[in-house]
C-alpha cells in the first residue's frame, strides 16, 4: 500500500514547527519545539524525534510516513546539509538530512525555507499548474524560490535563488550579509522599519508613527498607520514597493516567469505594497512583458504554509 | 541510416550566414546572403533556399539533413516566430520556422542569437559537460543565454534571458529599448564607444584616442589604445568591467551558475575587460560564492560560432 503521509519540518531561528500532511495538503497534526536551546545538534534531533513520534504514533506509526521534508536556513538540497547558517547555534556544515533519516528510518529531503515555500505553492497553492514562477518571501529577511519549467532552480551548488541579496541600491544600506544595498535591506520587515525610522528622523511630517518610540516601530505598525490613512506610512510602502518593483523587472528579464508570488508577513500589507510594486515593475519592463506578468499573493494559510512547503518536498522522495 | 548533417542559420541585421555542420561540430560548407534587401520575407526565404540548396546538393542532398536551426533577433523558441525585431525589415510576428520547414521539407527550430550561442557552447564549446552556466554576448548589443540543469531557460513565453536589459545604473543612459540604465547601454561595443566619448569630453586626460574624431571611436580603437598602455582606454575597460562584474554578481544570486561565459567582439579585449569584471563581481558576491564562479571566454571560432550555435538546436529535433 502507498504510504499516505509525509512530514514537513519548518526550522526557524527560534521555533521548529512540524506536522503530518496528507496528499491533499491537509496538516492533520502539528507540533513545535524551540530550535536554539542546544549547542549539540544531536540533542536537537532527539527533541524533534521525541515530539514528532508522538504525532506519528497517533496517526498510525512510522510505516504510514513516506518521507520527511525540511525547510531550513541555508539548507542545501543536493547535499542535505545546513551550511554556515548565521541564525542557528550549530556552526559549519551540518549533515541534517542524514541525521534525521538515520533517526527516523525514512528518507529525508532538505532545502532552504524560501525554496520550500515555492514547492508548497506549486503543490498545494496558487502556483498549481504554473511551470514558471518566482516566490518572494518577505519576512525578517527576503528569500526566494525560483521555478523554471516546473522545476526548482538549485544552481550548480544547490544555493541558487538568493534574490534578497541582489543589489537594489548601489552602495546603499548595509545588509546583514555584509554587502551594501541588498534588496533585503530595504524590503524585508526590518527594512520597512528602517525606512520608517529614516523618514521620521529626516522629515517633520506629521505621523501617528511618532507616537511609537523610534526603535520599537515594526512593519505591522506601519501597516496599521497606513490603514488609518497616515501619509508617512503610505510613503513607506510606496518606497518599499518601488524598490521591489524595480527589482522584479530585472527578475522578469532573467527567467520570464508567468507570475511573481509574494509570501510572508509584509505581503499582508495588501494593496499598500502591491500597487507601487506593479506600477514600478511595469515602468521597468521591456515592452513585450508589459501588462503580462502577474503579481500574486500566496494563498497558503500562513500558519501552515512553511510546514506544507517542506512536506511537499517529501512527495518527491 | 541516421542523417549525418544539420544546418545552422545565423540571421543578423545585415548578413545571414548559413552552414552545414556534422555531428562533431565541423562546419563542412558555408555561405551567406544579405538579410535586409527584401520587404517581403518570402523573397528572403527564397534567397536562402537558392543559396543553401547549392551547399546541400554538393553534400549529398536534402536526405542527408536532419534539420535546420536558426538563431534570429527576437526569435521565439516555443512558437518558431520572429516577433517585432527592431533591426529586421519584416514587422510584426513572422512564422519563420514554418516558412523554412515548408520550403525545405525538414524540421526547423528557432531561437534568439544569444540562446543559440549558449547551445553552441554547450554542444561544441567550453561549456561541454556544464549543467549550469550563463552565456553573455558582448556585441553591438548585450545578449544572454541561460542554461539551468542542462536546459536553456525560455521562460513562460519563450523570451527569457534578456540580461542586457536589466538595470545597471538606475536612471542612467537611455538604451535602444527605451528604458534607462540598461546593462547594454554600458557594456556593449557601442556602450564602450559611448563611455570613451564621455570621458574624452568631460576630462582633459591625455589619450591617443584624441587622434580619432569623437564620433568615429569604436570599441576596437579603445582596445588598440589600451594595448599601447593608454590610461584613458584602460579606464574605459575598467569602468565597463565594473558594471559587468556588478551585474554578474546579481546573476549569480539568481541561478548560481558554474561559469559565466563571454562571447562576441568585446570579449577580445581579454584581460583589460576580464580583470575588472572578476574584481567587481567578487566584491559583490555572497561569501559562499566568492572565488567559486568562473568567468571564461568562449572557445568557439568566432567566424563559425553563430552558425554552430544555431545548428546545435537542430540536433534536438
Amino acid at each position: 500500500m502507498e504510504k499516505p503521509y509525509v512530514i514537513g519540518i519548518d526550522m526557524g531561528g527560534t521555533n521548529t514547527v512540524f506536522g503530518i500532511v496528507d496528499v491533499r495538503g491537509n496538516v492533520i497534526s502539528k507540533s513545535a519545539i524551540k530550535t536554539a536551546v542546544h549547542d549539540d545538534v544531536n540533542l536537537y534531533v532527539n527533541d524533534i524525534y521525541h515530539e514528532l513520534m508522538k504525532l506519528i504514533d497517533a496517526d498510525g506509526g512510522i510505516d504510514q510516513i513516506r518521507g520527511i521534508g525540511v525547510g531550513a536556513p541555508n539548507g542545501n538540497y543536493y547535499s542535505g546539509t545546513i551550511e554556515y547558517a548565521p541564525n542557528l547555534p550549530w556552526k559549519g556544515v551540518i549533515p541534517f538530512a542524514k541525521l534525521l533519516s538515520d533517526k527516523f528510518g525514512v528518507p529525508v529531503a532538505l532545502t532552504n525555507d524560501a525554496n520550500a515555500a515555492a514547492i508548497g505553492e506549486m503543490t498545494y497553492g496558487i502556483a498549481r499548474g504554473m511551470k514558471d514562477f518566482i516566490m518572494i518571501t518577505l519576512g525578517t529577511g527576503v528569500g526566494s524560490g525560483i521555478v523554471i519549467d516546473g522545476k526548482l532552480v538549485y544552481g550548480h551548488d544547490g544555493f541558487a535563488g538568493e534574490l534578497g541579496h541582489t543589489t537594489a541600491i548601489r552602495n546603499g544600506r548595509l545588509c546583514g550579509c555584509g554587502k551594501n544595498g541588498c534588496l533585503e535591506a530595504y524590503s524585508s520587515a526590518t527594512g520597512v522599519a528602517r525606512t520608517a525610522r529614516e523618514i521620521l528622523e529626516t522629515t517633520n511630517q506629521e505621523s501617528i508613527l511618532r507616537n511609537i518610540p523610534l526603535s520599537d516601530i515594526t512593519s505591522k505598525d506601519v501597516y496599521d498607520a497606513a490603514k488609518e490613512g497616515d501619509q508617512v506610512a503610505i510613503d513607506i510602502f510606496n518606497f518599499t514597493g518601488k524598490i521591489l518593483g524595480e527589482a522584479f523587472a530585472d527578475f522578469v528579464a532573467f527567467s520570464s516567469p508567468e507570475a511573481i508570488i509574494l509570501f510572508g508577513g509584509l505581503s499582508k500589507a495588501g494593496e499598500f505594497i502591491l500597487n507601487p510594486i506593479v506600477e514600478n515593475m511595469e515602468k521597468n519592463l521591456l515592452k513585450m512583458w508589459k501588462g503580462k506578468i502577474k503579481i500574486l499573493f500566496s494563498e497558503l494559510k500562513e500558519s501552515d504554509a512553511a510546514v506544507l512547503g517542506a512536506s511537499a518536498l517529501a512527495w518527491e522522495l
